[in-house]
C-alpha cells in the first residue's frame, strides 16, 4: 500500500497515500472499533460539520485570520463534502472517547486535503494549509462538534418528520374511510361503549401530530449553538466579536434559525438539549407502540381474536402452520420503539455522567440521537405503506360486537333509567340474550329509537342525539 | 367498632360509622397496599380532584341535572377538601387497578358524606345525595381523573418550582461572590484554561434557570385536558355543550387556563402530557445530578483532592475516621436524582401499557409524577439551604492550580505563539516549573503582561484582552 | 419537650428527653427527609444490624476490646431490636447522603442508650457506654453497614418467597383443574394451535418457581461479607482474626451461611451483589407483569373479548357504565412490576456512581431492593388471593375457538398432508365452515378420529396419539 | 440482473438467480431496514442455527422422516455455514416482526439451496430438497430459532470471556508492580486511610474476575432448550421421542451440554434465559463503567487533579490547547458500558412484551445480547491493550498524599488514642501541619513507628502490625 508519512503531538504514522483523512482520524480509527459503525452512516453530521467549518472560514476571513485563497479552499472543500461527496473519508466510529476530538480532527484533515488539492498541493502538504491552525481556526472541537451535532439533528429531524406527516395523513384517510363503521370501545380490556373505527384511527393520527409539533420545538431548543465559547466556553483564542459573526453566518449558511447561547460556559458542557429532543422521540416512540400493540390486538384472530380489522398480508407466518398470517409490520414497529426507549436511556446516563467544563459522552449521545431518527424514519415508512395503507375492517364483526355488547346500555341509560339498564344489563349477561333485543321486548325503546342512538351519528356526538 | 352498611353492585359491606369514604373506598383499600403510601400523601391532588367535582356540580346545576340545593352542597365540600380538611379519608394505596376509579370514587364517597352532613342527613344515606349519581354525575372516571391529575401536577409544581429558584438564586448569590475567583477549568477532567470560579457557579444557576421555563411549558401541555369526554371520549351521557362549559368553570375554579383537548378520543388513552412532564423532571434531575458531582469533586480532599471549595460540614462523617466530613447533601441529591430518573422509567413503562381507549395504568404514572416532584422540592431545598448557602472557596488552592497548571499556555498562544507555547509546555511537563516563570524567564512576556493575561478580567473576556 | 445535651464533632444540640437515638441521628434526620419513608419501614434491615452490632460486640469481648459487662448490655439491647421492639427509633430517611453512616449512627445510638438504660445509667451517659468507641467497636460504616443491608435483603427475601411459591401452588391447582379444557394457543395474536388450558396455567406456576431458584442464588451471593474490612477494606483498626471470628459469629447468630469476602477491598466498593439480586427481581417483575397481561387477555370482553376465563370481580368497575368489572388485581400487580423494573434502574444508577473506594449511593441501592421485596410480597399475595384462587374458565368459549379454529389443521398435517391441510385452511377462511366439518365432509377423517386428534389428551402429548 | 422466480403462500416473485435465499428472505428484507444491520453481522447465530438444522436432518434420518440422501445433503450444508462460509446470504435486518421467522427461513432456504447444489440441482428446485418440508422438518421458527439464539449466545460469549480474562490479568499484573505503591484510600472523594495501588488494581481484577463466573452460570441457563417443542411447545407434528433426540444430537454437534426445557410450552414463550444473561451483561457494565471512572479520576491532572497514575497517550487531545492528552480509551469503555445497560433496558421492554404462548420481540431481544457481548468484547480489549497495559503510577505524588493527608491518623489510633488523634487532626488541618510531623513532635510515636505504622505492609495487613 501506497503511504505517506504525518506526524503529531505523539510522532510519526503512515498514512494511506490516497487517504483525504490524516494521521490523527487514522490514529482513532485504530483506537476505536466498538460498534463498526462509521460517523458516516450519519451523512447530516458531516454536512453540519462542512457548514460550521465554513462559517468559521468566512469569519476568520472576515476577521484577518484566514487569507481569502485560504478561505476559499476550505469553503469549496467544505461544499464538496456538503452535496455528499468523500464521506467515506469518515471512518471513525461513533463511539469514540475524546468528547468528540477524533470526529472534529477528522473533518479537519478531510477538509484540509481537498483544499490542499484545489490548491494544486499534494495531501499531506499541511504547510500550505493546515488540519489544525487553518481548518480549526478560532474553534475547539468543545464548540464545532456540538454545534455541528445541533444543527446535523435537526437536519435528520427534516428528513424523518416528513415519514411521520406521512404515516399521519395515512391514518387519517383510514379514519375517514372507516368514519361509518360502528363498533365497541373497550377500556381496560373490557367492553366499554361504542365510538366509531374512524374515531379509533383519528386517534392515532391526532396523537402522532402532537408530536410533530413537539420536534419543532425541540429543535428550536438546538438552535443556541455555543460555537464561539472554544474550550470551555470562554471563548479564549477568539477575536472580539467573533461569536457572534460566525453563529450568523452559519445561520445563514445552514438556513437555520441559529442563535448564540447566552451563556458559552453553561452551553459548553450541558446537554439538556439533546436530552430534551431525546426524551421527545422516546415519547413518539412510546405513542407508535402503544398503536402498534393496539393494531395488533384488533386484528387478532382470524378466528380467536377481537377480529375488527386485517392487516394486509406481507410474508408467510409459519413454516408448520398453513396459512398462518402475522402482523410483522406493528412488531417491527414495536421493536424499534423499544430501542429508541433505550437509546433515551444511553443519552440519560451519558448526559449525567458529565464532568465540570464538559461532557466527555457526548460521541455517544449524538449517536444515539441520530440513531433514533434514522430508524424511526425507516420504521414510519414500513409502518405506513406495508401496513396502515393496506388496513380492512370486518364491517360485520364490528356490529357484531355492539350488537352482542352489554357496554351499550351506557348509551341508553338517560333514556330508560339508570334501574332499568342495570337490570337489563345482568338479564343480558346471564342469559346471553342481547340488549337491544331486551329493551325492545320490554317496550323501552323502538328498534327506530334504538338504531338511532347506535348510529354512526350517535357515537361521533352522543350528546346531540334526539330521539 | 360502630359500623354502616354499604352496598355496591357486589353486595353489602360495614364501613366504620365515622368514616367519609364509603363501601367502594373500603373494597379498594382491601384490594390494594402495594406501597403503603395512600392518595392523601399528595394533597394537591385531593385538591384537584375537589375542583372537578364541584366544577362538573355548579355545570350540572345550571343544565338542570342537578338541583342548586345538592349542588350548593357538593361545592361546599369540596371548598373543605381544597382548604385541606378530610384528606386522611382518602385511603386507597397510591398503587392500584382500575384506571383511577378507587381514587375518584374515593372522593366522589367523602364530598358525598360532607355534603349529606351539610345538608342535615347522616353519612351513608345517598338516597339523598349519591356519589355516583350526583358528585359524578356527567363524569367518568375516565375524564375526571386525568383532568385532576393535570391540575393537581400543576399545583404540585407551583409548589416545587420556588424552591428551584431559590436554589438557582443562591448560586446566582455565590457566583458574584466568587467572580473574581481565578482557576483553571477542566475538560475530561484534564486541566484545560481558565475561568472563574464564579462562571462555574453561574452555569449552575443558568442551567437550572433554563429548566423553570421548561417546566412552565410542561404544565401548558397538561392544560389541554379531557373533561366532559366521559368513559372514552365520545362524551356519552353528557348533555350538548356540557364539556366546553365543564371546562371554563374549573378553569376559573383553579385558576389555570384549562382548555377542552381538541380530540376527546385521543386525550382520554393518551399519556403523552405526563411523559413529557415526566421528561422534564428527568432532565432536570441529569442536571441536578451532574452538578451535586461536581461539587463533590471540587470539594474533595481535604489534602488529596481538588480541594477548590469546602462545602459546609452537616454531620459527622465517619465513626472510625476522626475529623471527617462527607459530603452528604450533594449525596442525598446524586440519589434523589437517580430515584426521578428511575421514576420517568416507570411513567414510561405504564405509558406503553396503554392499551385501546383508556390506559390502565394512570394510577402510577400520577403517582411517579407527583412523587417525583415532591422528592425534588425537598432535594432542591436541603441543597440550597444546607450546602450552596454555605459553600466557600479556597482561594490560595485555586490560584495554585492556575499558577503551576500548563493549561494557561492556551491563553498565551496568540500572544507567543503556538510553537514556543508548545515548547514550553513541554518543558514545564518535565521540568515540573511553571509556565509564567518559563515565559518570564524567557523574556517572552513581561511579568505584568502575564498577570493581565491571566486576570479575572481576561478569563471572563478572554478576547477583550490588550497587552 | 424535655430534653438532654449530647455533643459531637460539629458541636452540641438538645435531643428529646426520652429519644433512645442521639445527636447524630437527629442532625441526619434534619439534614434528609427526601421521602419522609423512615428506614424504620423495613424491620428486616434494623433487625440484621442489631445481629451485626451483637456479633461485633462478642468478638470484641474474645479479643478484650470490650468488658463483658459492655458486651452484654449491648447483645441485649440487640435483642431487643431483634425481637421488633424500638424500631420507631430508627428515623432516617431512606434516602441520606454519607453512604449509611446516618443508618449505622442510628443504630449505634439506639443500642447504646438501651445499654446504658440496662446498665442502670441515664440515656445519653456514653461515658459509661460509647455508641462509637463500643457499639461500633472495631466497624465502619462501610462495613457494618453492607453486611447488615446483605443479611436484611435475605430476610426479606425469606419473608417474600412463601408468598411466590404460595402464587405458583396456586397456579398449580388451576392447571389442575383446567387439565381437561381445551383450547387454542395463540402465538403473535394469531391462532395457533391447540393446547389445554391448564398447560397455559401450568407454564406460569414453572416460570415463576424458576425464579424462586434464582432468588435462592442471589441470596447465596449476598452471604459473601466485608465485616471486618472497616473503612475501605484493609481491616484498619481490628486486631488480627478479628474478621473471620466476626463473621462466624454474625453467621451463628443470623442462620445464615456467611462467609468473609475474599478480597476485602473489592468487596467494600463494588455493589455487585445487590444489582444481582435487583436484577433477579426485575426478572421476576417481567414475568409477572407477562403473566398480569396475559390474564387480562384471556379474561377480556365479557362479550367483545377473549373471554375464555373470568377473575373474581373484586369491585364495581365504573361509575357511569352499568354492570362493568374490570381487571383490578392484574393491573395493580403489572404497575407494581413497572415499579420494580424502574427500582433496578435507580440501583443501576447508583452502583455505576461509586468512585474509588467506596459506593456514596449504598443507602438508595439498599432502599429500592428492600422496598421492590416488599411491593412484590403484598402484590404477589393480592393476586394469588383476589385473583388466582377466584379464576373460572369459560370452557364453551373455550371450545368454540377449537372448533372454528383454522389453526387446528396444523394438528391434522401428518394424517392428511400438507396439501390437503392447504387447500381446506383457506377454504375455510374464506367460506365460514369449520376445518373439522370440512374435513369430514370430505371423508379424510371420521368424526372420531378428528375428536380424537383434538383431545385434551392429544393436546398434551401430540406425539404419542395414535388414531 | 438474472432472476428465478420462486414462489410462497402469498405469491410468485423474482429472487437473484445467484442468490442461495430465496422469496421468503427476499420479502423479509424488503419488509424490514430499520437498522441496516443484517443477521449476517452475529456469525455466531449463523453457526448455531445450521447446528440445528443439522441436529434435526439427523434426527429426521433415524426416524425416518428423511432420506439419508437428503439428511446427507442437508448436513453438507450445515457444515459449510458453521464453517464461515455463505454468511453474506443472510441478509434479513436484526429487527424483524415475526418472532425471528424471517431468520429461520434465510436459513431454511440458503441450507436448502447448498443442499440442492450439492444433490445436482439448480438453485430454487425445491421439489428435490424443500425449505420447509425437509429443513424445517419437525421443527417450527418458535423452537428452532430460540434454541439457536441460546447457543449463539453461547458461542458469543466463548468469544468474549477470554478478552475479559485477558483485561482481569492486565490488571493484576499492574496490581503486582504497584504493590509497593502507598497511598491514600478515599471513600465519598475524602480522603480515608492508606492502602496501596496495587490493591487498588487487584481489587478492579478480582470484581471483573467474579462475572467471568457469573456469565459461566448465565450459559448455564441457555442450555435449557425449547427444540422439540415446534409451534407452541406441545410439540405438535413431531414423533414420539423427538424431542429428546434432537436436543441429544445438537449437544453432541455443539459441544454444549444442552438439555430440553423441563416444560416446552413455559419455554417457549419465556425469555427469562435471556433476561438473566442481559442483566449479568448490564452488571458487568456497571462494573467496567465504575472502573474507567476511577481511572479517570486517578489520572486526573496533569497539575490540577489527583494525578495518581498516567495512562498511555493515545492520541492528541486538543487542537487548541497545546500539550493536551485526555483519556479518551476509558471515556470509551464507559460509553460502552451505557450502551449495553442501554441494550438491557431493550431487552427488558422486549421480554415483557410477551404475549401468550409466544414472544414475538426475540429478534431484538437476540440482537441486544449479542450486540452487547461483541460491543465488550471489543471494548475490553481496546482497554487492556491501549490503557492498562501502559499505565504507570506517580510514587512521588501518591507518596506525598499519605504524607500530607490527615487521614493517617486513623492508622495511629490504636497508638496514641482516639483524643490525641483528634486534637492531631485538627491542628493539622488548620495549620497545614503533616500528621507525621505532629506526632513525632509531640513525642507520641518515634519517625521509625510512624513510618512502619504507614510502610506497604502494614497498609496490606494493619492487624499485624507490631510496633
Amino acid at each position: 500500500m501506497n503511504t505517506r508519512s504525518e506526524y503529531d503531538l505523539l510522532g510519526n504514522m503512515d498514512v494511506p497515500a490516497d487517504a483525504l483523512y490524516g494521521i490523527q482520524t487514522l490514529r482513532a480509527a485504530q483506537n476505536f472499533s466498538i460498534t463498526g459503525v462509521p460517523i458516516s452512516h450519519f451523512p447530516e453530521l458531516i454536512k453540519a460539520l462542512a457548514m460550521v467549518k465554513a462559517a468559521a472560514a468566512r469569519t476568520n476571513q472576515e476577521m484577518k485570520l484566514l487569507t481569502p485563497e485560504k478561505a476559499d479552499a476550505i469553503v469549496y472543500a467544505c461544499q464538496d463534502l456538503i452535496q455528499g461527496q468523500y464521506h467515506d473519508q469518515f471512518i471513525v466510529d461513533v463511539i469514540q472517547g475524546g468528547a468528540g476530538t477524533s470526529t472534529n480532527m477528522n473533518a479537519n484533515e478531510v477538509i484540509a486535503n481537498i483544499a490542499l488539492m484545489k490548491l494544486g498541493h499534494e495531501k499531506g502538504e499541511y504547510k500550505y494549509l493546515h488540519p489544525n491552525d487553518d481548518v480549526n481556526r478560532s474553534q475547539s472541537t468543545n464548540d464545532a462538534y456540538p454545534t455541528a451535532a445541533c444543527l446535523g439533528i435537526q437536519f435528520a429531524a427534516d428528513n424523518f418528520v416528513p415519514s411521520l406527516a406521512s404515516l399521519k395523513e395515512a391514518l387519517e384517510a383510514k379514519a375517514r374511510e372507516f368514519a361509518h363503521i360502528v363498533k365497541m370501545g373497550r377500556t381496560q380490556l373490557q367492553d366499554a361503549v361504542p365510538m366509531t373505527l374512524g374515531q379509533e384511527f383519528d386517534a392515532f393520527a391526532v396523537t402522532l401530530g402532537e408530536d410533530i409539533d413537539r420536534i419543532s420545538e425541540a429543535c428550536a431548543l438546538l438552535c443556541e449553538v455555543n460555537l464561539g465559547g472554544t474550550a470551555i466556553g470562554t471563548g479564549i483564542n477568539t477575536p472580539e466579536g467573533y461569536a457572534k459573526l460566525v453563529v450568523e453566518k452559519l445561520a445563514t449558511i445552514s438556513t437555520k434559525p441559529l442563535v448564540p447561547a447566552s451563556n458559552l460556559v453553561e452551553a459548553t458542557s450541558d446537554m439538556g438539549a439533546f436530552v430534551f429532543f431525546s426524551g421527545i422521540l422516546k415519547r413518539l416512540a412510546i405513542k407508535l407502540s402503544k398503536m402498534s400493540n393496539d393494531l395488533r390486538l384488533l386484528s387478532s384472530g382470524p378466528r380467536t381474536g377481537l377480529g375488527e380489522i386485517n392487516l394486509p398480508p406481507m410474508q408467510p407466518g409459519s413454516s408448520i402452520m398453513p396459512g398462518k398470517v402475522n402482523p410483522v409490520i406493528p412488531e417491527a414497529m414495536n421493536q424499534t420503539a423499544y430501542q429508541v426507549i433505550a437509546s433515551d436511556l444511553a443519552v440519560t446516563l451519558a448526559a449525567e455522567a458529565g464532568q465540570l467544563q464538559l461532557n466527555a459522552m457526548e460521541p455517544m449521545i449524538i449517536y444515539n440521537v441520530l440513531n433514533s431518527l434514522k430508524m424511526l424514519k425507516e420504521a414510519c415508512q414500513m409502518l405506513e405503506t406495508r401496513c396502515i395503507r393496506g388496513i380492512t375492517a370486518n364491517e360485520a364483526v364490528c356490529a357484531g360486537h355492539v350488537e352482542n355488547s352489554i357496554g351499550i346500555i351506557t348509551a341508553l341509560v338517560p333514556y330508560i333509567g339508570y334501574a332499568n339498564a342495570s337490570r337489563i344489563a345482568n338479564t343480558a349477561l346471564h342469559t346471553g340474550s342481547t340488549v337491544k333485543s331486551l329493551v325492545i321486548e320490554e317496550n323501552l325503546l323502538t328498534e327506530e329509537q334504538v338504531n338511532i342512538l347506535l348510529s354512526p351519528q350517535s357515537m361521533l356526538s352522543p350528546s346531540k342525539v334526539v330521539i
